[in-house]
């Protein structure tokens, strides 16, 4: 593509309202612009890149044995009101109602319209499993659209949906797709870790994010440094190492602790490590009070807390239930001698505080020389603590380590949550009626180009990856009035086409300078600038990636370009 | 693909409620299915089409120099407001408001978000021509959707927009465009025509609509049976051959014809040809009455009276206004002896009736002996006819002939029409501020897919050109149980596919005649049907188009079918 005729309007500063680096370079390089909050145009180098996106999104859903098809966006309300999702998916889904007042969903996902249209067609287990997706426009009204293209009101997915007759069929279904989503991103040059997630109110069992490691994402994994574990911190299980201690027991000492509420305070103020400490807090548990303790320098998970229970709302107890509960203000409750006939349980790690401190349940006061084995009842001792950097890795492999991620995919065991709603069912073996058993598979195709940046970029700009680089390379004629400069240009130009490489010409009249600079923000594999040598056949190839420049006569370029891209063509 | 994998719902009945037959086809091979009225799901097959299809149109867009990128569909409504078509476009276009309370309109067409984006980054000539293209969802509120994907209210379409200083470089890529439509619709296998077209209510020069001839269509089309003349049917021109009638004339006289108001009528009442009769239709041009006269075997083309005028609304007299302006009801009315002082225009046809026929201006009453150049006053002759199958063509090569058309494609020269209502301006040569001048490309995509099969089916299914075909080769062993059917069926299915090629394989366990029933109508150029002779290694292949079968030793299989496929693999 010659420069001229294509539209890239760099800018030479970084706008004042894109905070992430990926969104600033996507706007500085012209690769998008916003049309309002959430709402974006890919122009033409963004949309090369997104092709390459969605050519190996195909291949590797090919792979799988999915099949692609294309479903519509407008989504007749009835199908949502099937599912229930009509009235619980909130104002993030966009409606609207046609010239005949009918009512509409734009897409936020297509579950009811694949469900629907597999239920109308598919009967038999004979036809089952079956895989299909789609590369779609998805709609969701964000009520803070922020960071570009990463989190937009109408962005691009792939979703992809898997029907089948048995669980055994779905464990399959979900292992290919989970391999799938492990090559495409790596083929997009991410580092990324597959996260075990929180499958929440689906009741789906397996799930798991694909996380793209970065400082700007907003969700904290947990992973092994030398396994593949990884984990969303809630979700994460802590190993139970912990010994009961058996140590010499100090006699249990009530002492005046005016004002001093937070473990940090009681820690300072008594000099006493804060592993010492025994943090409690009243939760309610559904419609039931419990203490819950752990070591203070731990936090209370309480995902963990709610399966523990098997409950459905778990949430800290207010002051006011905190004195009506346990007769104490908040900050001096503790397991000894609690007011009140509730249930006590403690973290795994709690076993081994000997000598501790915790809340007196009186107002100004805390022992210490608590041993709880001697001085409180503990109903239960479980894994109720958000792991930690530096914990044993759950696998026994290494040990945990901290990362922030961007989610660009997500594959989930929905079960028979929307079959069963929408009446999706077939006739299995024995010619009974069953319920198909669903997963679905999402990648969000656009989040994943802002990623992608996110990760490949330096002071001057992007620096693509090889398999998705808008162009490979990039040449530039020093000078575009000097023949010789132009004529050579334009003959490697086309040489390389003819190779099968994709071309950046920058035939504009402008300054050398902004054209660096251009081609540095763009950020193409290779640059070869032709300049004065350009008469005798030399020119200059520049690696985007390592800074690496050099000379090369014009014969050797093709096989050395070749090199530098890794053969990859 | 395997059969059993992919999502291909076959149906023996045709549906009740599809009137065409690529709608009809559509649903029986499993390419699509409604959502809901003029909403489509495209299944495997059609996607694939469908991804041809785009594949030709942006190979043919890249060689006509323009650059694909992706506006959004959610399109703020101050955009529409600012080229004044938020309140004009009526309730086509659709409209929603975000959890905000923003309106948008979904788009329909993207003038508004191409022509804000061109405004705000280029400023120069130096930087026009530029010529960007997408291909996208578009959606637009029918009145009354119908015939399946051929007008839907949710439909895929390739809309390209083109900037130029001057109205030579619009010239000039509106040629590269009509080129490249030429080419695409080629490839597509379509019988088309580059017809002609009213450029309308937005004033541009030249318009031309891509037509697939098809009797379903809902636009007739002159054409010339000998060159490449075509033109819609209101815009085509009538060639003045007609010379005064020079010879004997009868008298003048008034005959009673009590009823007889129509063309019709007279001549059978009177037993003269309807050539002989003179039409006369009284016509409100804005605000002035016309007395409108043609052949009584022509109609009046109101177009042309409109730009004989340059009017703005043209529409025939009421009755009321009749009587209120020539003093006679409609049916006797003609040029002799008219009560008032109205124009009189008349077709070129008129001049050379001699002794004809016309309304005396009275009730009950016509003249015959007419000679125009003796008993009346006309002000103008000129051409204000419909052209009619048998006329010379326009181009003065062969005749003309009539087709229905389905519109698949417009190529149009919007002049300043959005840049100058936007604020579209650079700077020329000369530092002068000036209006872009645009043009506007569209491509119905979908309907594309449609008009295809519409062209290419008999009765058995649809017929693919090779160049679109879902797949190429559909391989269908007649009893997958048997083993060495089975296994060479696979072993050939590997074979074409490293060869290339895009292979369908039958794995069904179905009876064979439902298998080639399907086969016929999805449609796949040529057959493969492993039988019993597997063991010998010969199968048997049919050739879709010509029907032609053969038995053949698989030695020669890819060969052969390499060249029944026109090696164009």
């Amino acid at each position: 593509m010659k420069q001229s005729m294509t539209f890239i309007p760099t800018l030479r500063e970084v706008p004042a309202d894109a905070e992430v680096k990926s969104h600033q370079l996507m706007l500085r390089a012209g690769f998008i612009r916003q049309n309002t909050s959430g709402v974006y145009s890919y122009l033409p180098l963004a949309h090369k890149v997104l092709k390459k996106i969605e050519q190996i999104v195909r291949e590797e859903m090919d792979k799988a044995g999915a099949s692609e098809l294309f479903m519509p966006a407008l989504q007749q309300a009835e199908l949502w009101q099937e599912s229930g999702r009509w009235y619980s998916y909130g104002p993030e889904l966009m409606r609207l109602k046609d010239r005949h007042g009918r009512e509409f969903a734009l897409g936020a996902t297509h579950e009811e319209v694949i469900t629907s249209l597999v239920r109308d067609e598919v009967k038999s287990y004979k036809r089952l499993p079956l895989s299909l997706y789609q590369i779609q426009t998805k709609f969701r009204d964000e009520k803070r659209p922020r960071f570009g293209i990463l989190r937009g009101r109408e962005f691009i997915m792939k979703d992809a949906y898997s029907f089948h007759a048995t669980s055994e069929s779905l464990d399959e279904g979900y292992q290919k797709m989970f391999n799938a989503y492990q090559n495409i991103f790596s083929r997009c040059g991410l580092d990324f870790r597959a996260v075990i997630a929180d499958s929440g109110a689906m009741g789906g069992k397996d799930t798991h994010e694909f996380m793209v490691l970065s400082d700007i994402g907003e969700d904290t994994i947990a992973y092994s440094d030398t396994s593949q574990y990884a984990a969303n911190i809630e979700m994460a299980p802590v190993i139970d190492s912990y010994e009961e201690s058996i140590g010499e027991m100090e006699q249990l000492e009530k002492i005046e602790t005016p004002n001093q509420k937070t473990i940090e305070e009681i820690s300072a103020y008594l000099t006493v490590e804060r592993e010492k400490c025994i943090k409690s807090i009243l939760f309610k548990v559904d419609d039931r009070f419990v203490l819950v303790l752990v070591r203070g320098d731990h936090e209370v998970n309480d995902i963990k807390v709610k399966n523990l229970y098997g409950a459905t709302v778990v949430d800290i107890a207010t002051a006011e239930e905190v004195i009506e509960n346990v007769k104490c203000v908040a900050g001096f409750i503790g397991p000894i001698n609690v007011k009140s006939d509730i249930e006590i349980i403690a973290d795994n790690a709690v076993k081994s505080i000997s000598n501790g401190v915790c809340g007196a349940n009186e107002e100004g006061f805390h022992y210490k020389g608590v041993n709880l084995k001697r001085d409180a009842k503990i109903d239960k001792y479980a894994d109720l603590r958000f792991i930690q950097e530096g914990d044993k890795s759950p696998d026994g492999e290494g040990t945990i380590k901290f990362a922030k991620g961007i989610e660009v995919g997500h594959v989930f065991k929905l079960g028979t949550r929307y079959s069963e709603a929408m009446g999706a069912t077939f006739l299995d073996e024995n010619g009974r009626t069953q319920p198909m058993i669903m997963g679905c598979y999402g990648i969000g195709v656009s989040r994943t180009l802002a990623a992608i940046i996110e990760q490949h970029n330096d002071e001057n700009g992007i620096v693509w990856p090889t398999t998705i680089a808008p162009y490979q390379i990039h040449i530039i004629p020093v000078n575009v009035k000097n023949d010789s400069q132009k004529n050579l240009a334009e003959s490697l130009y086309n040489q390389f086409i003819q190779s099968g490489f994709e071309v950046l010409l920058d035939d504009r009249q402008e300054r050398v300078g902004v054209k660096f600079a251009d081609a540095d923000l763009i950020g193409l594999p290779v640059r070869i600038t032709v300049g004065k040598k350009a008469e005798e056949g030399i020119v200059e190839v520049k690696v985007r990636k390592t800074g690496e420049a050099f000379e090369l006569a014009v014969t050797e370029l093709q096989s050395k370009v070749k090199q530098i891209l890794g053969n990859e063509k």
